[in-house]
């Protein structure tokens, strides 16, 4: 059965999924790189983001690599996709990750503005979804041809898609870092009551990695 | 340098220090043993609770009894101490522990009600304070003579203590479990903005130990 996965989502001890004052130059918020830092080790992250060899290749980078393995599209918040808010005004903003986004899938970016697909090096592309978040889910499903389809984020996506029960596996880092502001992922949300448990953890060289699922039991 | 210390506080996934209504059937809140679980396994809990041998002697056992090193008295909220509520009917109420608590020291109960000393078995001395939590503090570092004194709980009187920047160490043990609800130790509390970072972390069997301290660098 084709699942809905959160995968490798990083929050601070407080809760936090981001930090305050998202923008081009603090894409994940103000201190937000610190939620990413368990990542930005890994020997995935970077033969995929400095296309060099090196890293780390611990639990941190299995956990990484695992994320991307079965996955035939993207969703993503628009937030995520990029620090333009409002009407598109041309279609100079082309993503956070460069001309080889580390996608190399169709990624389904929702969005109340209309705009063009987009075709990256590698095989990402982005489509610009405007009908929603049960829209984007079904054409991602559609474009996954069978695989899964994971959902980046940001924040406020996860939790729109957690509060329509519409995510069977969500992946959580857990990182000792205090933000102490953002966006936090569990705020006015009863995950128990949505009818999730905690599967497993592992602990990982920088993050403490939980695994949670639907329970089977009635809530 | 005589310190407050919090220690083996343990928190859900989703923040929670305690589960929804507390009662005598469960002092934790329901679902609140879930918290516990982790110590519940350890020798060190077999040994004070069950006065028997066994459990395990893991990560989890290890911080557990190191949490017990140094304390020269402790300081507990009233709903630590019991679930009655409002004035004392009389002085049935003794604890949650049986004749000998695991204190071993004097223990200070904040309360908003007078009521004489409690001597129990094994050194645990139960005082009553009613002029709050500087006094409490105060109280409790006299009797400690020299020796840290450890904050118990439960989540309001952490949370109050903390506003105030009283704690200089706070060891929190992460349970992989969702409450859903229930008392959340970090809601509206900026922890980063008081002082406080993540100074290590370590995984045991059945929690992910944070160790939190207070900043030496500026805020």
């Amino acid at each position: 059965m084709q699942k809905l996965l959160v995968r490798s989502f990083a929050i601070s001890l407080d809760g936090y999924g981001a930090g305050p004052g998202q923008s081009l130059e603090n894409p994940l918020g103000i201190r937000g790189t610190e939620l990413m830092e368990w990542f930005f080790n890994t020997r995935v992250w970077r033969r995929m983001h400095a296309q060099e060899d090196g890293g780390e290749a611990g639990v941190d980078d299995a956990v990484a690599a695992r994320g991307f393995e079965g996955i035939g599209a993207w969703i993503l918040g628009r937030n995520m996709f990029g620090p333009v808010r409002g009407p598109w005004p041309d279609d100079g903003w082309r993503g956070w990750w460069g001309d080889e986004p580390p996608y190399h899938t169709p990624v389904f970016v929702l969005t109340h503005h209309a705009r063009a697909p987009l075709t990256m090096a590698g095989g990402t592309e982005f489509r610009f979804v405007t009908e929603g978040i049960h829209a984007a889910l079904e054409q991602a499903r559609a474009a996954a041809a069978g695989r899964d389809v994971r959902l980046g984020g940001g924040v406020a996506t996860i939790r729109q898609y957690r509060r329509a029960g519409l995510i069977d596996e969500l992946h959580l880092a857990l990182r000792p870092v205090l933000l102490g502001s953002g966006e936090q992922l569990f705020k006015d949300l009863d995950l128990r009551a949505l009818g999730y448990e905690c599967a497993s953890q592992l602990a990982g060289e920088r993050a403490t990695h939980v695994f949670l699922r639907r329970r089977t039991d009635p809530p």
